[in-house]
């Protein structure tokens, strides 16, 4: 379970993390390629990391929010939790290392250290703790309250393979609609292991790490998440 | 099946109204991201409110025109069409909240008062009464027309999950293709309970409500649904 | 079954000229929205189209070239592909008369005849009577060869409603792909059913309606659909 | 078998290199569609030739790297497989003079040398050998890992249809994050074959074929395609 998520939340992480190298760092074929290119690069990566934890066992989930939801109000098992949790966070240092390797040449070329930030964690357009914070839960709270409504009204019909395509379809949308103000990190391992990723990595003409808004996009996830699952239960049973 | 069809177009509107904004308002990151990106997220948008009204036992329908067909042409219990109705009222005001909270700091950033109602509902590119009404209505019956065609086709092995995701699709494709002269509303509660929300939020340096178009959206799409729904019965059986 | 293919075609063309005009109008709010709305929206309209012949109980073929392949090289019957066909240039007909209704206030706004006619026809990028013809049939033995191949390798356990849709999928990449020389009629009713609309329509400020290019997305649709049906049945069986 | 991936991976590069060519050459109508024409154009492209192929009877492979990796890490049968890849090289040759004779008068339309080499063969953002081998490498590694995840995780109940689509939406990902520094060849046949045409073919004012690049779109596939086999049934048995 652990290699699962470790494995789903890497993939995850390296195609996530590489739509928006591609389209942000200098002389890279799909530069200024725009929002349907970042977010259809993000659908894809969730698809690819739902079938890639899936296939090695593990639930899928890449979603540290979605775990600590499931313990408080979902009777999830607090153990197995934290160690999905931990392979996620780890999976997605690794595969933000393997977005560094991919676009080596390119971070000497990017003379915007914002940008290159950005490849790797989210930041604010407009900074203002409250309105981040709630746009954040917002967006968590539709990405947790939808995907079970996906899976709930799909029923046992659903045939395998399209599970992970609908929750690729759903992170589209998510991105497209609820992405503009903070860059929609939804995950608190999504932003955070690339954040140490980039902290530590030897990234040419780097600026700091931002560590100052470093804890909104793991608390706005982990309190939408929570909110989601329970208000879908409380309606949904 | 009142909060049923409450919640789907809570879900609609969330993400329907979100891309708009996302694309329309300053500073927003998907800003000018295009008709691609607008029609992409009213796609995912549908989707997401067909499968929450789904799962929470209702219909998914999301559209009071729908709904007044049904009782017209379709046999349609009218006291439970009501109360649909109501819910999807009610869900399209409550998701335009939550759109006006996700992008909370960006509408004192946007000038333009007409870009700021754009969000929350829809308008003419060209202002002509009967020409918009022909328009909404049109559309309306292409989608009744069409969404009848794609359920009856598909029949029951139809698998769970592929249902929604084909009305996403059509939707997407109603967007791109009929869209261009009025924004293309198809449905009364998602332009006057956005509308309703525009005009009783406290937006930053708002303009009017536009009432003397509100009535277009409503009625066109009405018009619409049941001429689609009576010329499919008379074709389909 | 005429009246299955004609509404099919109807569908086909109203989606499908639709993004045409949005695009290409003045004023529309899809205007300028690229190549990838275009291709989009012919899509979503081609899977429309065979999901409401479907309904209908028709073929959804929609393409006289296909039905001409059929009786050259398929063993259909004649009779009933005539019928077929009769329904399919009736349907482009009245889905670009829906098409003019739609966009009614843009014609007068817009100057260029060639883009008012881009809107019904196709034409080609550069005129060149060989090459044009051979993208032309190039393209549609594609379509034939593929299409082809889709329903043999699915088999039986396609379930209801994904085969419109991979259709659609299909039109998407032969548009994406091979579209920039000639536009991609593919489909004799597709040009020729619009084009005669476009020459008997009171459009504001018309140009000619390019007959002497007319034969050319008629003939090399049907020399490409022989081509493919032949090549598939030799290879496939 | 052989002429199953012949056919497939004609059709793969006929759609592949064809989107190319639309985007790249002068006066084509997709001319500067942008990335997200690109890399949806692969994807149908990669689905219709999975499609084709499998319709004749073949695999679906479509790729050398793949083969080896079967022969290296998988229990493949070598005779088969080189069969595989001579029809996978036959086939790319034969796409590219297709896309060739598709776009005929748009060569000498286009000046730019480069341009035109692009539409048939990879080359790189930044020429660096180290840094494009580990770019092609890696994604290459990501798309064998997870297409097998995919096809693990969906399981004996996914439908007829929807394991090509899958791939499809795969490849999007996969260009869409992973093709900036190099435009992800991926395949040592889609890069070569392609390559020897623009080599053969009389392009109006063609510049050379960049010999120097081709081992890299060879050698970094394969080197990433079998570590990705490797370690895939490493963790999954």
């Amino acid at each position: 379970m652990f290699l699962a998520e470790m494995f789903g939340t890497m993939v995850l992480i390296l195609l996530g993390d590489g739509v928006v190298a591609n389209v942000l760092l200098n002389k890279s074929k799909g530069q200024n390629g725009g929002w349907i290119v970042i977010t259809a690069g993000w659908a894809f990566a969730v698809m690819c990391g739902v079938f890639t934890s899936s296939a090695l066992g593990g639930p899928g989930s890449l979603n540290p929010a979605g775990e600590i939801a499931g313990i408080v109000a979902g009777g999830a098992n607090p153990s197995v939790a934290i160690m999905n949790i931990l392979g996620q966070f780890v999976g997605a240092f690794v595969g933000a290392v393997l977005v560094y390797l991919v676009y080596l040449p390119h971070w000497a070329e990017t003379q915007d250290k914002g940008l290159k930030l950005a490849v790797f964690s989210t930041g604010p357009a407009i900074r203002n703790t409250g309105a981040n914070l709630l746009t954040e839960a917002i967006a968590t709270f539709a990405l947790i309250f939808i995907v079970n409504s996906i899976f709930k009204a799909a029923g046992s019909t659903l045939p395998g393979g399209l599970g992970p395509y609908l929750v690729g379809a759903l992170i589209w949308g998510l991105g497209l609609s609820l992405g503009g103000p903070t860059g929609y990190a939804l995950n608190p391992a999504r932003d955070l292991g690339p954040r140490i990723a980039h902290f530590v990595l030897p990234i040419p003409g780097k600026g700091d790490s931002d560590w100052s808004y470093s804890w909104i996009p793991v608390v706005g996830p982990i309190i939408g998440a929570i909110v989601g699952l329970i208000l879908f239960k409380a309606l949904a049973g």
